[in-house]
């Protein structure tokens, strides 16, 4: 993290020789230790000096980064891949930075910054960077490029990014798009994938996804009270049919979906659990011989449970994904990924799952904004904005 | 299973042709019905004309067939893999017969096999060959040779084959290499494979053979009045450590199991699961990063249960073995297998999974000796011989 470890120190050394240039005044929410985000959130200000930038440094602003399940249990300590703690912010005891993903606008950049002009809009290149924060001070790799909307119309598309597809391209439709498309080849107009979750935002994008490849989707979703409306509005984003965890777990619903596939002349080839427990076991009984589940996520708490026969005599394979991982260092598979969503986007193929919107104005110190967003997860995903 | 279809049809069109020729009397181990087999099996007389032989067939008489828990699968109508029912033994109704694995000795062979000749010992190529009989009529790629002891010895080899070692060469020592040597790089003299069902026969042939390659292995067993004196044995086999089912899912003892894996400047990169369960989730969490189980039998009854975090965070891999499958096509890939195993028995380098003998002598019926082989399978593996 020595982006974040700079941000403050150099600019404080700098201060000693010059007191009459420009700072800026940044915010960042930081912890000091692991616990609940309610309890352990705090804001630091810091600033960083715009006018005596290195030659590869780049100054952004943030115009929005949102609170992930995977960003709660970072602040929990209980996320295997974790930031730095460091002074840098100008606080005492050693402190982390929280959140991964984020859409930032350059403001400034160094001498040599070739790649980055003031206005373009950028993300994080690596997760752990803290995007909870008003601005940050980064070397041009720090970054990826992503069209603002006045380059999208520049260059003809339809439609430009929003803020909301900026700040949440990094993990959700990236994991959709690459579970699609890295493991396993589905012949599109005949093979099928079958994921749980149908209704979670990664289930959406996969629908989604799936219908733009041309690729059959089964989704499986609880029942609820609108039930027929849910399997509509999900068909309508793309999803082929979609079932219920009680279809899913019912040896009499089998056939139908074993005709489903033999209608299509093509196999269920692909898995996408993000549930566990007797879901999961559904889900991998429908699939064809050789078939492969990749697990994301596992929202019942129940392990991933498969009888002994799949693996013997159907030849199943049980995976994992992980998004950080698998692009952690394989910059030209997030570049490419990230072209394709990024062209969805702005040709108006692709919808990006909505979040609920909070404006930072200034009036509430900022983690407490994070804090709120935190305790309304329940409701949708929670985006802060600038 | 041309090779059955023919035995008994041919020689009863032929035997209208020429009444004074010698006719062989065989016995094979039939059913009509899937069920027990104590309820299910009779045996069914047949001829073999050993005067007439197309010129690509083979007269065999067996030296010995063991009762596999999958022959018993077979027959109760439960194992995906079956053998086709025909009337080619002379019965009514069509029949199936029993049994997968054997060892046979030529008798005879047709006037364009050059690669067998009588006196060689040789095993069925595939599986559903019924090797619960006497003999068989078959065509010269029916069969895959052994040395005989006679021929180990002219060429000068310390030891010949066991009509035991022969018998049961084709599953449990090649599902042991195979798992070993066929998906996962393990390095010699480092790195580890963890199993549980220590004391099974593929267990102690995964020791042996790990010990062959110079590669480290854990061995979960249950624990039982003799502990010591088993654990004792299996590391006189090659097992590098032995530890008790309690151990394997004890959080206490997992520091210890690290501290072996460190200290061999290795990793864990293989489990081998043939019990299901929580001795699957036990062996599994020993594994390091990017570990891969084979799951090639299911003890306990119980489901792979395994926690979706490892799937996820140590990007494990859960797949499946059966060596049936992997071999059905993969001629070259069985040969190379077998000869490794057949040179192992010769240097007296592998020890095999000993076997209950009982002689067919003809004073009981031929299907009652595999009934009884059945019902005292649970004492250990019975082995018919002739």
């Amino acid at each position: 993290m020595y982006s974040v470890l700079k941000q403050s120190i150099r600019p404080r050394l700098l201060a000693t020789h010059n007191q009459f240039r420009t700072m800026i005044t940044a915010q960042a929410v930081l912890y000091t230790q692991h616990g609940e985000p309610k309890d352990v959130l705090f804001t630091q200000s810091f600033e960083i000096d715009d006018d005596n930038l290195a030659p590869n440094e780049v100054i952004v602003k943030t115009l929005g980064s949102p609170v992930n399940p995977s960003d709660i249990n970072q602040i929990q300590g209980v996320y295997p891949s974790k930031p730095a703690k460091t002074t840098g912010f100008g606080t005492t005891e050693p402190a982390a930075p929280c959140g991964n993903e984020g859409l930032f606008e350059v403001i400034k950049v160094g001498s040599n910054v070739s790649s980055l002009e003031a206005g373009d809009w950028v993300i994080p290149s690596h997760v752990n960077f803290g995007t909870w924060r008003t601005h940050a001070l980064g070397n041009d790799d720090d970054f990826i490029k992503l069209p603002n909307p006045a380059q999208s119309k520049a260059n003809g598309k339809p439609n430009g990014l929003t803020i909301n597809q900026g700040a949440t391209i990094s993990v959700n439709p990236l994991t959709a798009y690459l579970m699609l498309t890295h493991y396993v080849k589905l012949t599109p107009g005949k093979d099928w994938f079958i994921q749980n979750g149908g209704t979670s935002a990664v289930g959406k994008y996969a629908s989604q996804i799936g219908k733009l490849l041309n690729f059959n989707s089964i989704s499986v979703i609880r029942d609820r009270p609108n039930l027929d409306e849910v399997v509509a509005s999900l068909k309508e984003l793309g999803a082929t049919q979609v079932i219920t965890e009680d279809q899913n777990n019912s040896r009499e619903f089998g056939p139908t979906i074993k005709e489903w596939i033999k209608q299509s002349g093509g196999e269920a080839k692909l898995a996408l659990n993000c549930v566990g427990g007797k879901s999961s076991t559904g889900i991998a009984r429908k699939l064809n011989n050789n078939g492969l589940m990749l697990t994301y996520g596992g929202m019942s708490f129940q392990p991933v449970t498969i009888p002994t026969s799949l693996y013997i005599f159907k030849n199943f394979t049980s995976a994992g994904f992980w998004v950080t991982e698998l692009l952690k260092n394989n910059k030209e598979l997030k570049t490419s990924t990230l072209n394709q969503i990024i062209a969805w986007y702005e040709e108006g193929k692709l919808t990006d799952a909505k979040s609920i919107e909070t404006l930072y104005d200034g009036t509430k110190p900022l983690h407490e904004l994070y804090q709120d967003g935190v305790a309304n997860s329940k409701d949708g995903k929670q985006l802060i904005t600038y």
